[in-house]
């Protein structure tokens, strides 16, 4: 302990623990963690490109097969690259909706023009498949309204139609709900991406479905707000988007979810309704506050074409650590700790075991090996831990913030909470910090078959899940466990040398049976999409579920927008 | 200038400013404001005895006829005491509804026994009767269920029978809503008041509806925690009351609103489906959001009997300043200042105009004079000023939030946006400084008659309504304004000898006409209610509206939930 002890102190007094800066685009100038130091790329490509290597082979194996032919298509694929959470459910094409006609191509085209109507196949191969090449759908049309007048056009002729629609922001979902699952007309809000107005007084932000978040992140921060959400896929998704799928990412913890930052939206209804609920006020009692429907509907009950969001004040200081701690019963204590010391000015709290510190390790030699970088250093070197913890505070004043965060550090660490532990010196420490956490993903997809679940359980339990995966899988997997402690926010991740059967089998339905049985949710933070809508009644029970589906039948009773996903397909099957 | 500098600096290190605490109940061992420092009290009757005092005749007088009668019953009332923001609209009784027969009472005396079943007339008399004494039902029935299964088969007969039903908490409501329009059976949460679990780790409170919001205050207080929600009535309103009119309240600057706060419900729906949505997660994307809909739709929707909320850790460092502006634009600017440079410790931001004041000044003569106790001080005797200001912080480090508070002080002083300025220097100066801003309305009802609306308007045109009403009104009326400007609410009074049907009609509907043209809206946080139902559309859309009454009509073919409130009850007329 004394030893430990000295090394914090070395440690907080030492500029040398991290030696490079980790992105080559990092801005210094910049508030850390704004631009290029997280594990986002601008196009989904680019983020794949660097680990294919010298898996170009089997990248080029890797065929998706349309949903529509009949079989699981995800038997089809035979490489390490599969790393999708569950069998995709069978599903049909609705045999009622109908297919694009050279009549609806002219109409589309006298509302958009030509260069609103996208039949090119090199762009729609794009927007057909989802960012982690899991899901491929067969859609032959985008279209790229630029108001929500042209939307509204748009719905009210697919509604009549009965032409089924897959809206879609910056196609950076995890489980399929922004492509299209068939032919589906994708209705792409990309082009929706002014800012319409910003008060500095009250700090609300009205814009345009197809902002994207990054674009927010960087205009807010020169205005001296700051969004309250922000995720790994910023340069790329969509406001819209990030409404329409909840999105929780890093800030949860201090600015709580977009039900709570988010103060209106316009959306348009199938019918082609422009619902306009773009309230810029933080407080509306008139009337049911509808626009929470929207918020997480996953684009089944409308598109959202522009949204009004509370930004709070940028803050000024921000520190990192990240701790050692010898078990996970100290990682709670840590947590409360944290929230009752550091109080106002925690904004996360985020860990990982120590199978995702071996992957992160597993990252370094990988970088060091394939692209003759240096690796991130190892925090820890003299011994490995069980796990770590990340800790983020941002407050106004950087003296006190740091001395706070010091007094915590040192409190925690006389009463045991912390085994080792480092301070973050500077912006490029704290990116670094930064880092280990979020390479986690990437880590998991270079190490082979992984199958990848987003849940929610309360905190006291939430480990035990963990260690019973790992009774329950011996010596045939590697479980893997890291995410949003301060949330309650688990990903579980089970790394195995490559796909098999007998291992899902052992992982599903028994993963979300436990989290089912101790009252968790299936999907915290990612939605239900294509790949979940069958798996809903884990979390929620029969009578919600029929009441979700009775207000999809009124907001959408042909069932164009989204359809498959989100609710099990079978409740809206025509008699 | 420098004098008020030295003022200030004077009054900071001079604890003789306040002589008295306000309130004999308060409790200095407890955090400032938690009991007795606000104007709230544990009965309705208690808070409207003391002021009854001389006008004792005039009360009699107060006759509150049924809505049933056909004419506008508050045309009926004389006296000074008319404190309502608008007229009633007429209403009519629904003719499809049943009244209580013998057999009804024998139904539900089996199910909840004699003692869940009310009858007696005196109890009637109060919980017919709304907390300002402005609406009148004429139910001759009660219900005192202690289970949601109770609530349940309650629901199910009254829905089956066509009996309407009036949910009631702690009956605080301003807007009539939780009182019988009619005959409607009340249905009490007032004995589902157990507080189910709590989780230290997470900080996640699940309890029963009825938990009367101040033992909650209480409980959480003595575990470390706070309520994100506080407001004055709460020695009597009950969580889901609150959680049923989305309230406000004096936290929501700092925590936000309940659609953040509030993780889950438990709702007994019309036809007795109880929902089980009680969710303990802070992140659960499975699927629509359905809790929302019952968040602030005032019982017409479902009745809530279980909630689960999150609360933050409670802080120990509290600071209060009450501050002088010159002008509107100065105040705005210290809004700005105050979130920019207290950021994470900001907790209130309050204004009050010179108006409100001025009625801080009779209500300190009124308790000196009518109640012999020595009366609040005035905290800037040698001068008037335009505008005031309470600025709050809650921190958890003692000296650096007060040094951060000082700093923003002298670099506000120094910029010319405060004229004069107190700090409190201890825990009864700020219940002082507390009791400055609460007392208002207590005064207004002193004063004369008073026409009262809650309107939520972007902050940089709030005081344009009040000046322009002033013009308006000219001498005949006195215009004051006071309200949490640091979420844009603004509580517009005006305040008459007595009442005066000219008067109004120079009053409204401009005041709706006008909050409307501005993006407005016509309740912030005090709900629709009987009294605005018919007003909804100067906020909301007629998509809106129709979309609102086509998912009560979802989730209440019969109507039976509070009917006539919240929305116009002309969309539910059967043709």
């Amino acid at each position: 302990m004394e030893d430990w002890k000295s090394t914090y102190r070395l440690l907080t007094h030492c500029k040398h623990f991290f030696h490079r800066r980790l992105s080559p685009n990092f801005d210094n100038s910049k508030p850390f963690c704004t631009s290029g130091s997280r594990y986002h790329c601008s196009q989904p490509s680019e983020l794949v490109k660097p680990y294919i290597g010298n898996y170009q082979q089997e990248f080029q194996t890797f065929k998706h097969l349309p949903v529509s032919l009949g079989t699981n298509p995800w038997n089809t694929c035979r490489n390490q690259y599969r790393c999708f959470a569950s069998q995709a459910t069978i599903i049909q094409r609705r045999p009622d909706f109908s297919t694009i006609s050279s009549e609806d191509l002219s109409y589309f085209k006298n509302i958009l023009g030509e260069r609103g109507v996208v039949q090119d196949e090199e762009t729609l191969d794009a927007v057909n498949t989802d960012w982690m090449r899991k899901y491929k759908g067969t859609s032959k049309l985008m279209l790229q309204p630029r108001t929500a007048e042209e939307v509204s056009q748009i719905l009210k002729y697919c509604n009549s139609r009965c032409l089924a629609v897959v809206p879609q922001g910056g196609n950076t979902g995890l489980v399929g709900g922004s492509v299209p699952a068939f032919d589906e007309v994708i209705v792409s809000t990309s082009h929706m991406n002014k800012i319409i107005s910003f008060d500095k007084v009250s700090g609300i932000l009205v814009c345009e479905a197809g902002c994207i978040l990054e674009n927010l992140i960087a205009f807010l921060d020169n205005q001296g707000f700051v969004m309250p959400l922000d995720l790994g896929a910023k340069g790329s998704c969509q406001i819209g988007g990030n409404v329409s799928t909840n999105a929780g990412g890093l800030r949860l913890l201090r600015y709580g979810s977009l039900h709570g930052s988010v103060l209106g939206l316009e959306v348009v209804l199938a019918n082609g309704t422009v619902l306009d609920m773009l309230g810029t006020l933080r407080k509306d009692n008139t009337g049911y506050d509808l626009k929470h429907l929207f918020i997480g509907s996953e684009g089944s009950l409308g598109i959202v074409t522009k949204v009004s969001i509370f930004t709070p004040p940028k803050l000024s200081s921000v520190n990192v650590c990240f701790l050692a701690c010898k078990d996970y019963a100290s990682c709670l204590k840590l947590l409360l700790e944290a929230k009752r010391k550091l109080g106002e000015i925690l904004s996360a709290f985020e860990f990982l075991d120590h199978g995702a510190m071996d992957l992160h390790y597993l990252l370094c030699y990988v970088e060091q090996v394939l692209k003759h970088l240096e690796g991130v250093r190892n925090p820890f070197p003299s011994s490995m831990h069980n796990f770590y913890v990340l800790i983020e505070t941002t407050g106004s004043s950087e003296s006190y913030d740091r001395e706070k965060l010091d007094a915590f550090l040192l409190h925690s660490m006389e009463n045991d909470l912390i085994s080792d532990g480092v301070v973050a010196q500077d912006i490029t420490q704290a990116s670094s910090c930064w880092h280990i956490r979020e390479g986690i993903p990437e880590a998991l997809m270079k190490a082979g078959g992984v199958y990848k679940y987003d849940l929610s359980i309360p905190v006291e339990k939430m480990y035990d899940l963990v260690e019973e995966m790992g009774v329950r899988l011996g010596a045939s997997a590697k479980v893997v466990a890291y995410g949003h402690l301060g949330d309650g926010n688990l990903h579980l991740n089970i790394s195995t040398p490559q796909y098999d059967d007998k291992i899902l089998s052992q992982i599903e339905p028994f993963v979300y049976e436990w989290t089912s049985k101790h009252k968790g949710s299936i999907s915290a933070e990612h939605g239900l999409g294509l790949m979940k809508a069958n798996k809903i009644h884990y979390t929620k029970s029969p009578e919600n579920v029929q009441l979700m589906a009775n207000i999809k039948k009124l907001l959408d009773p042909n069932g164009i927008l989204n359809p498959y996903k989100v609710l099990p397909p079978s409740l809206f099957t025509k008699n």
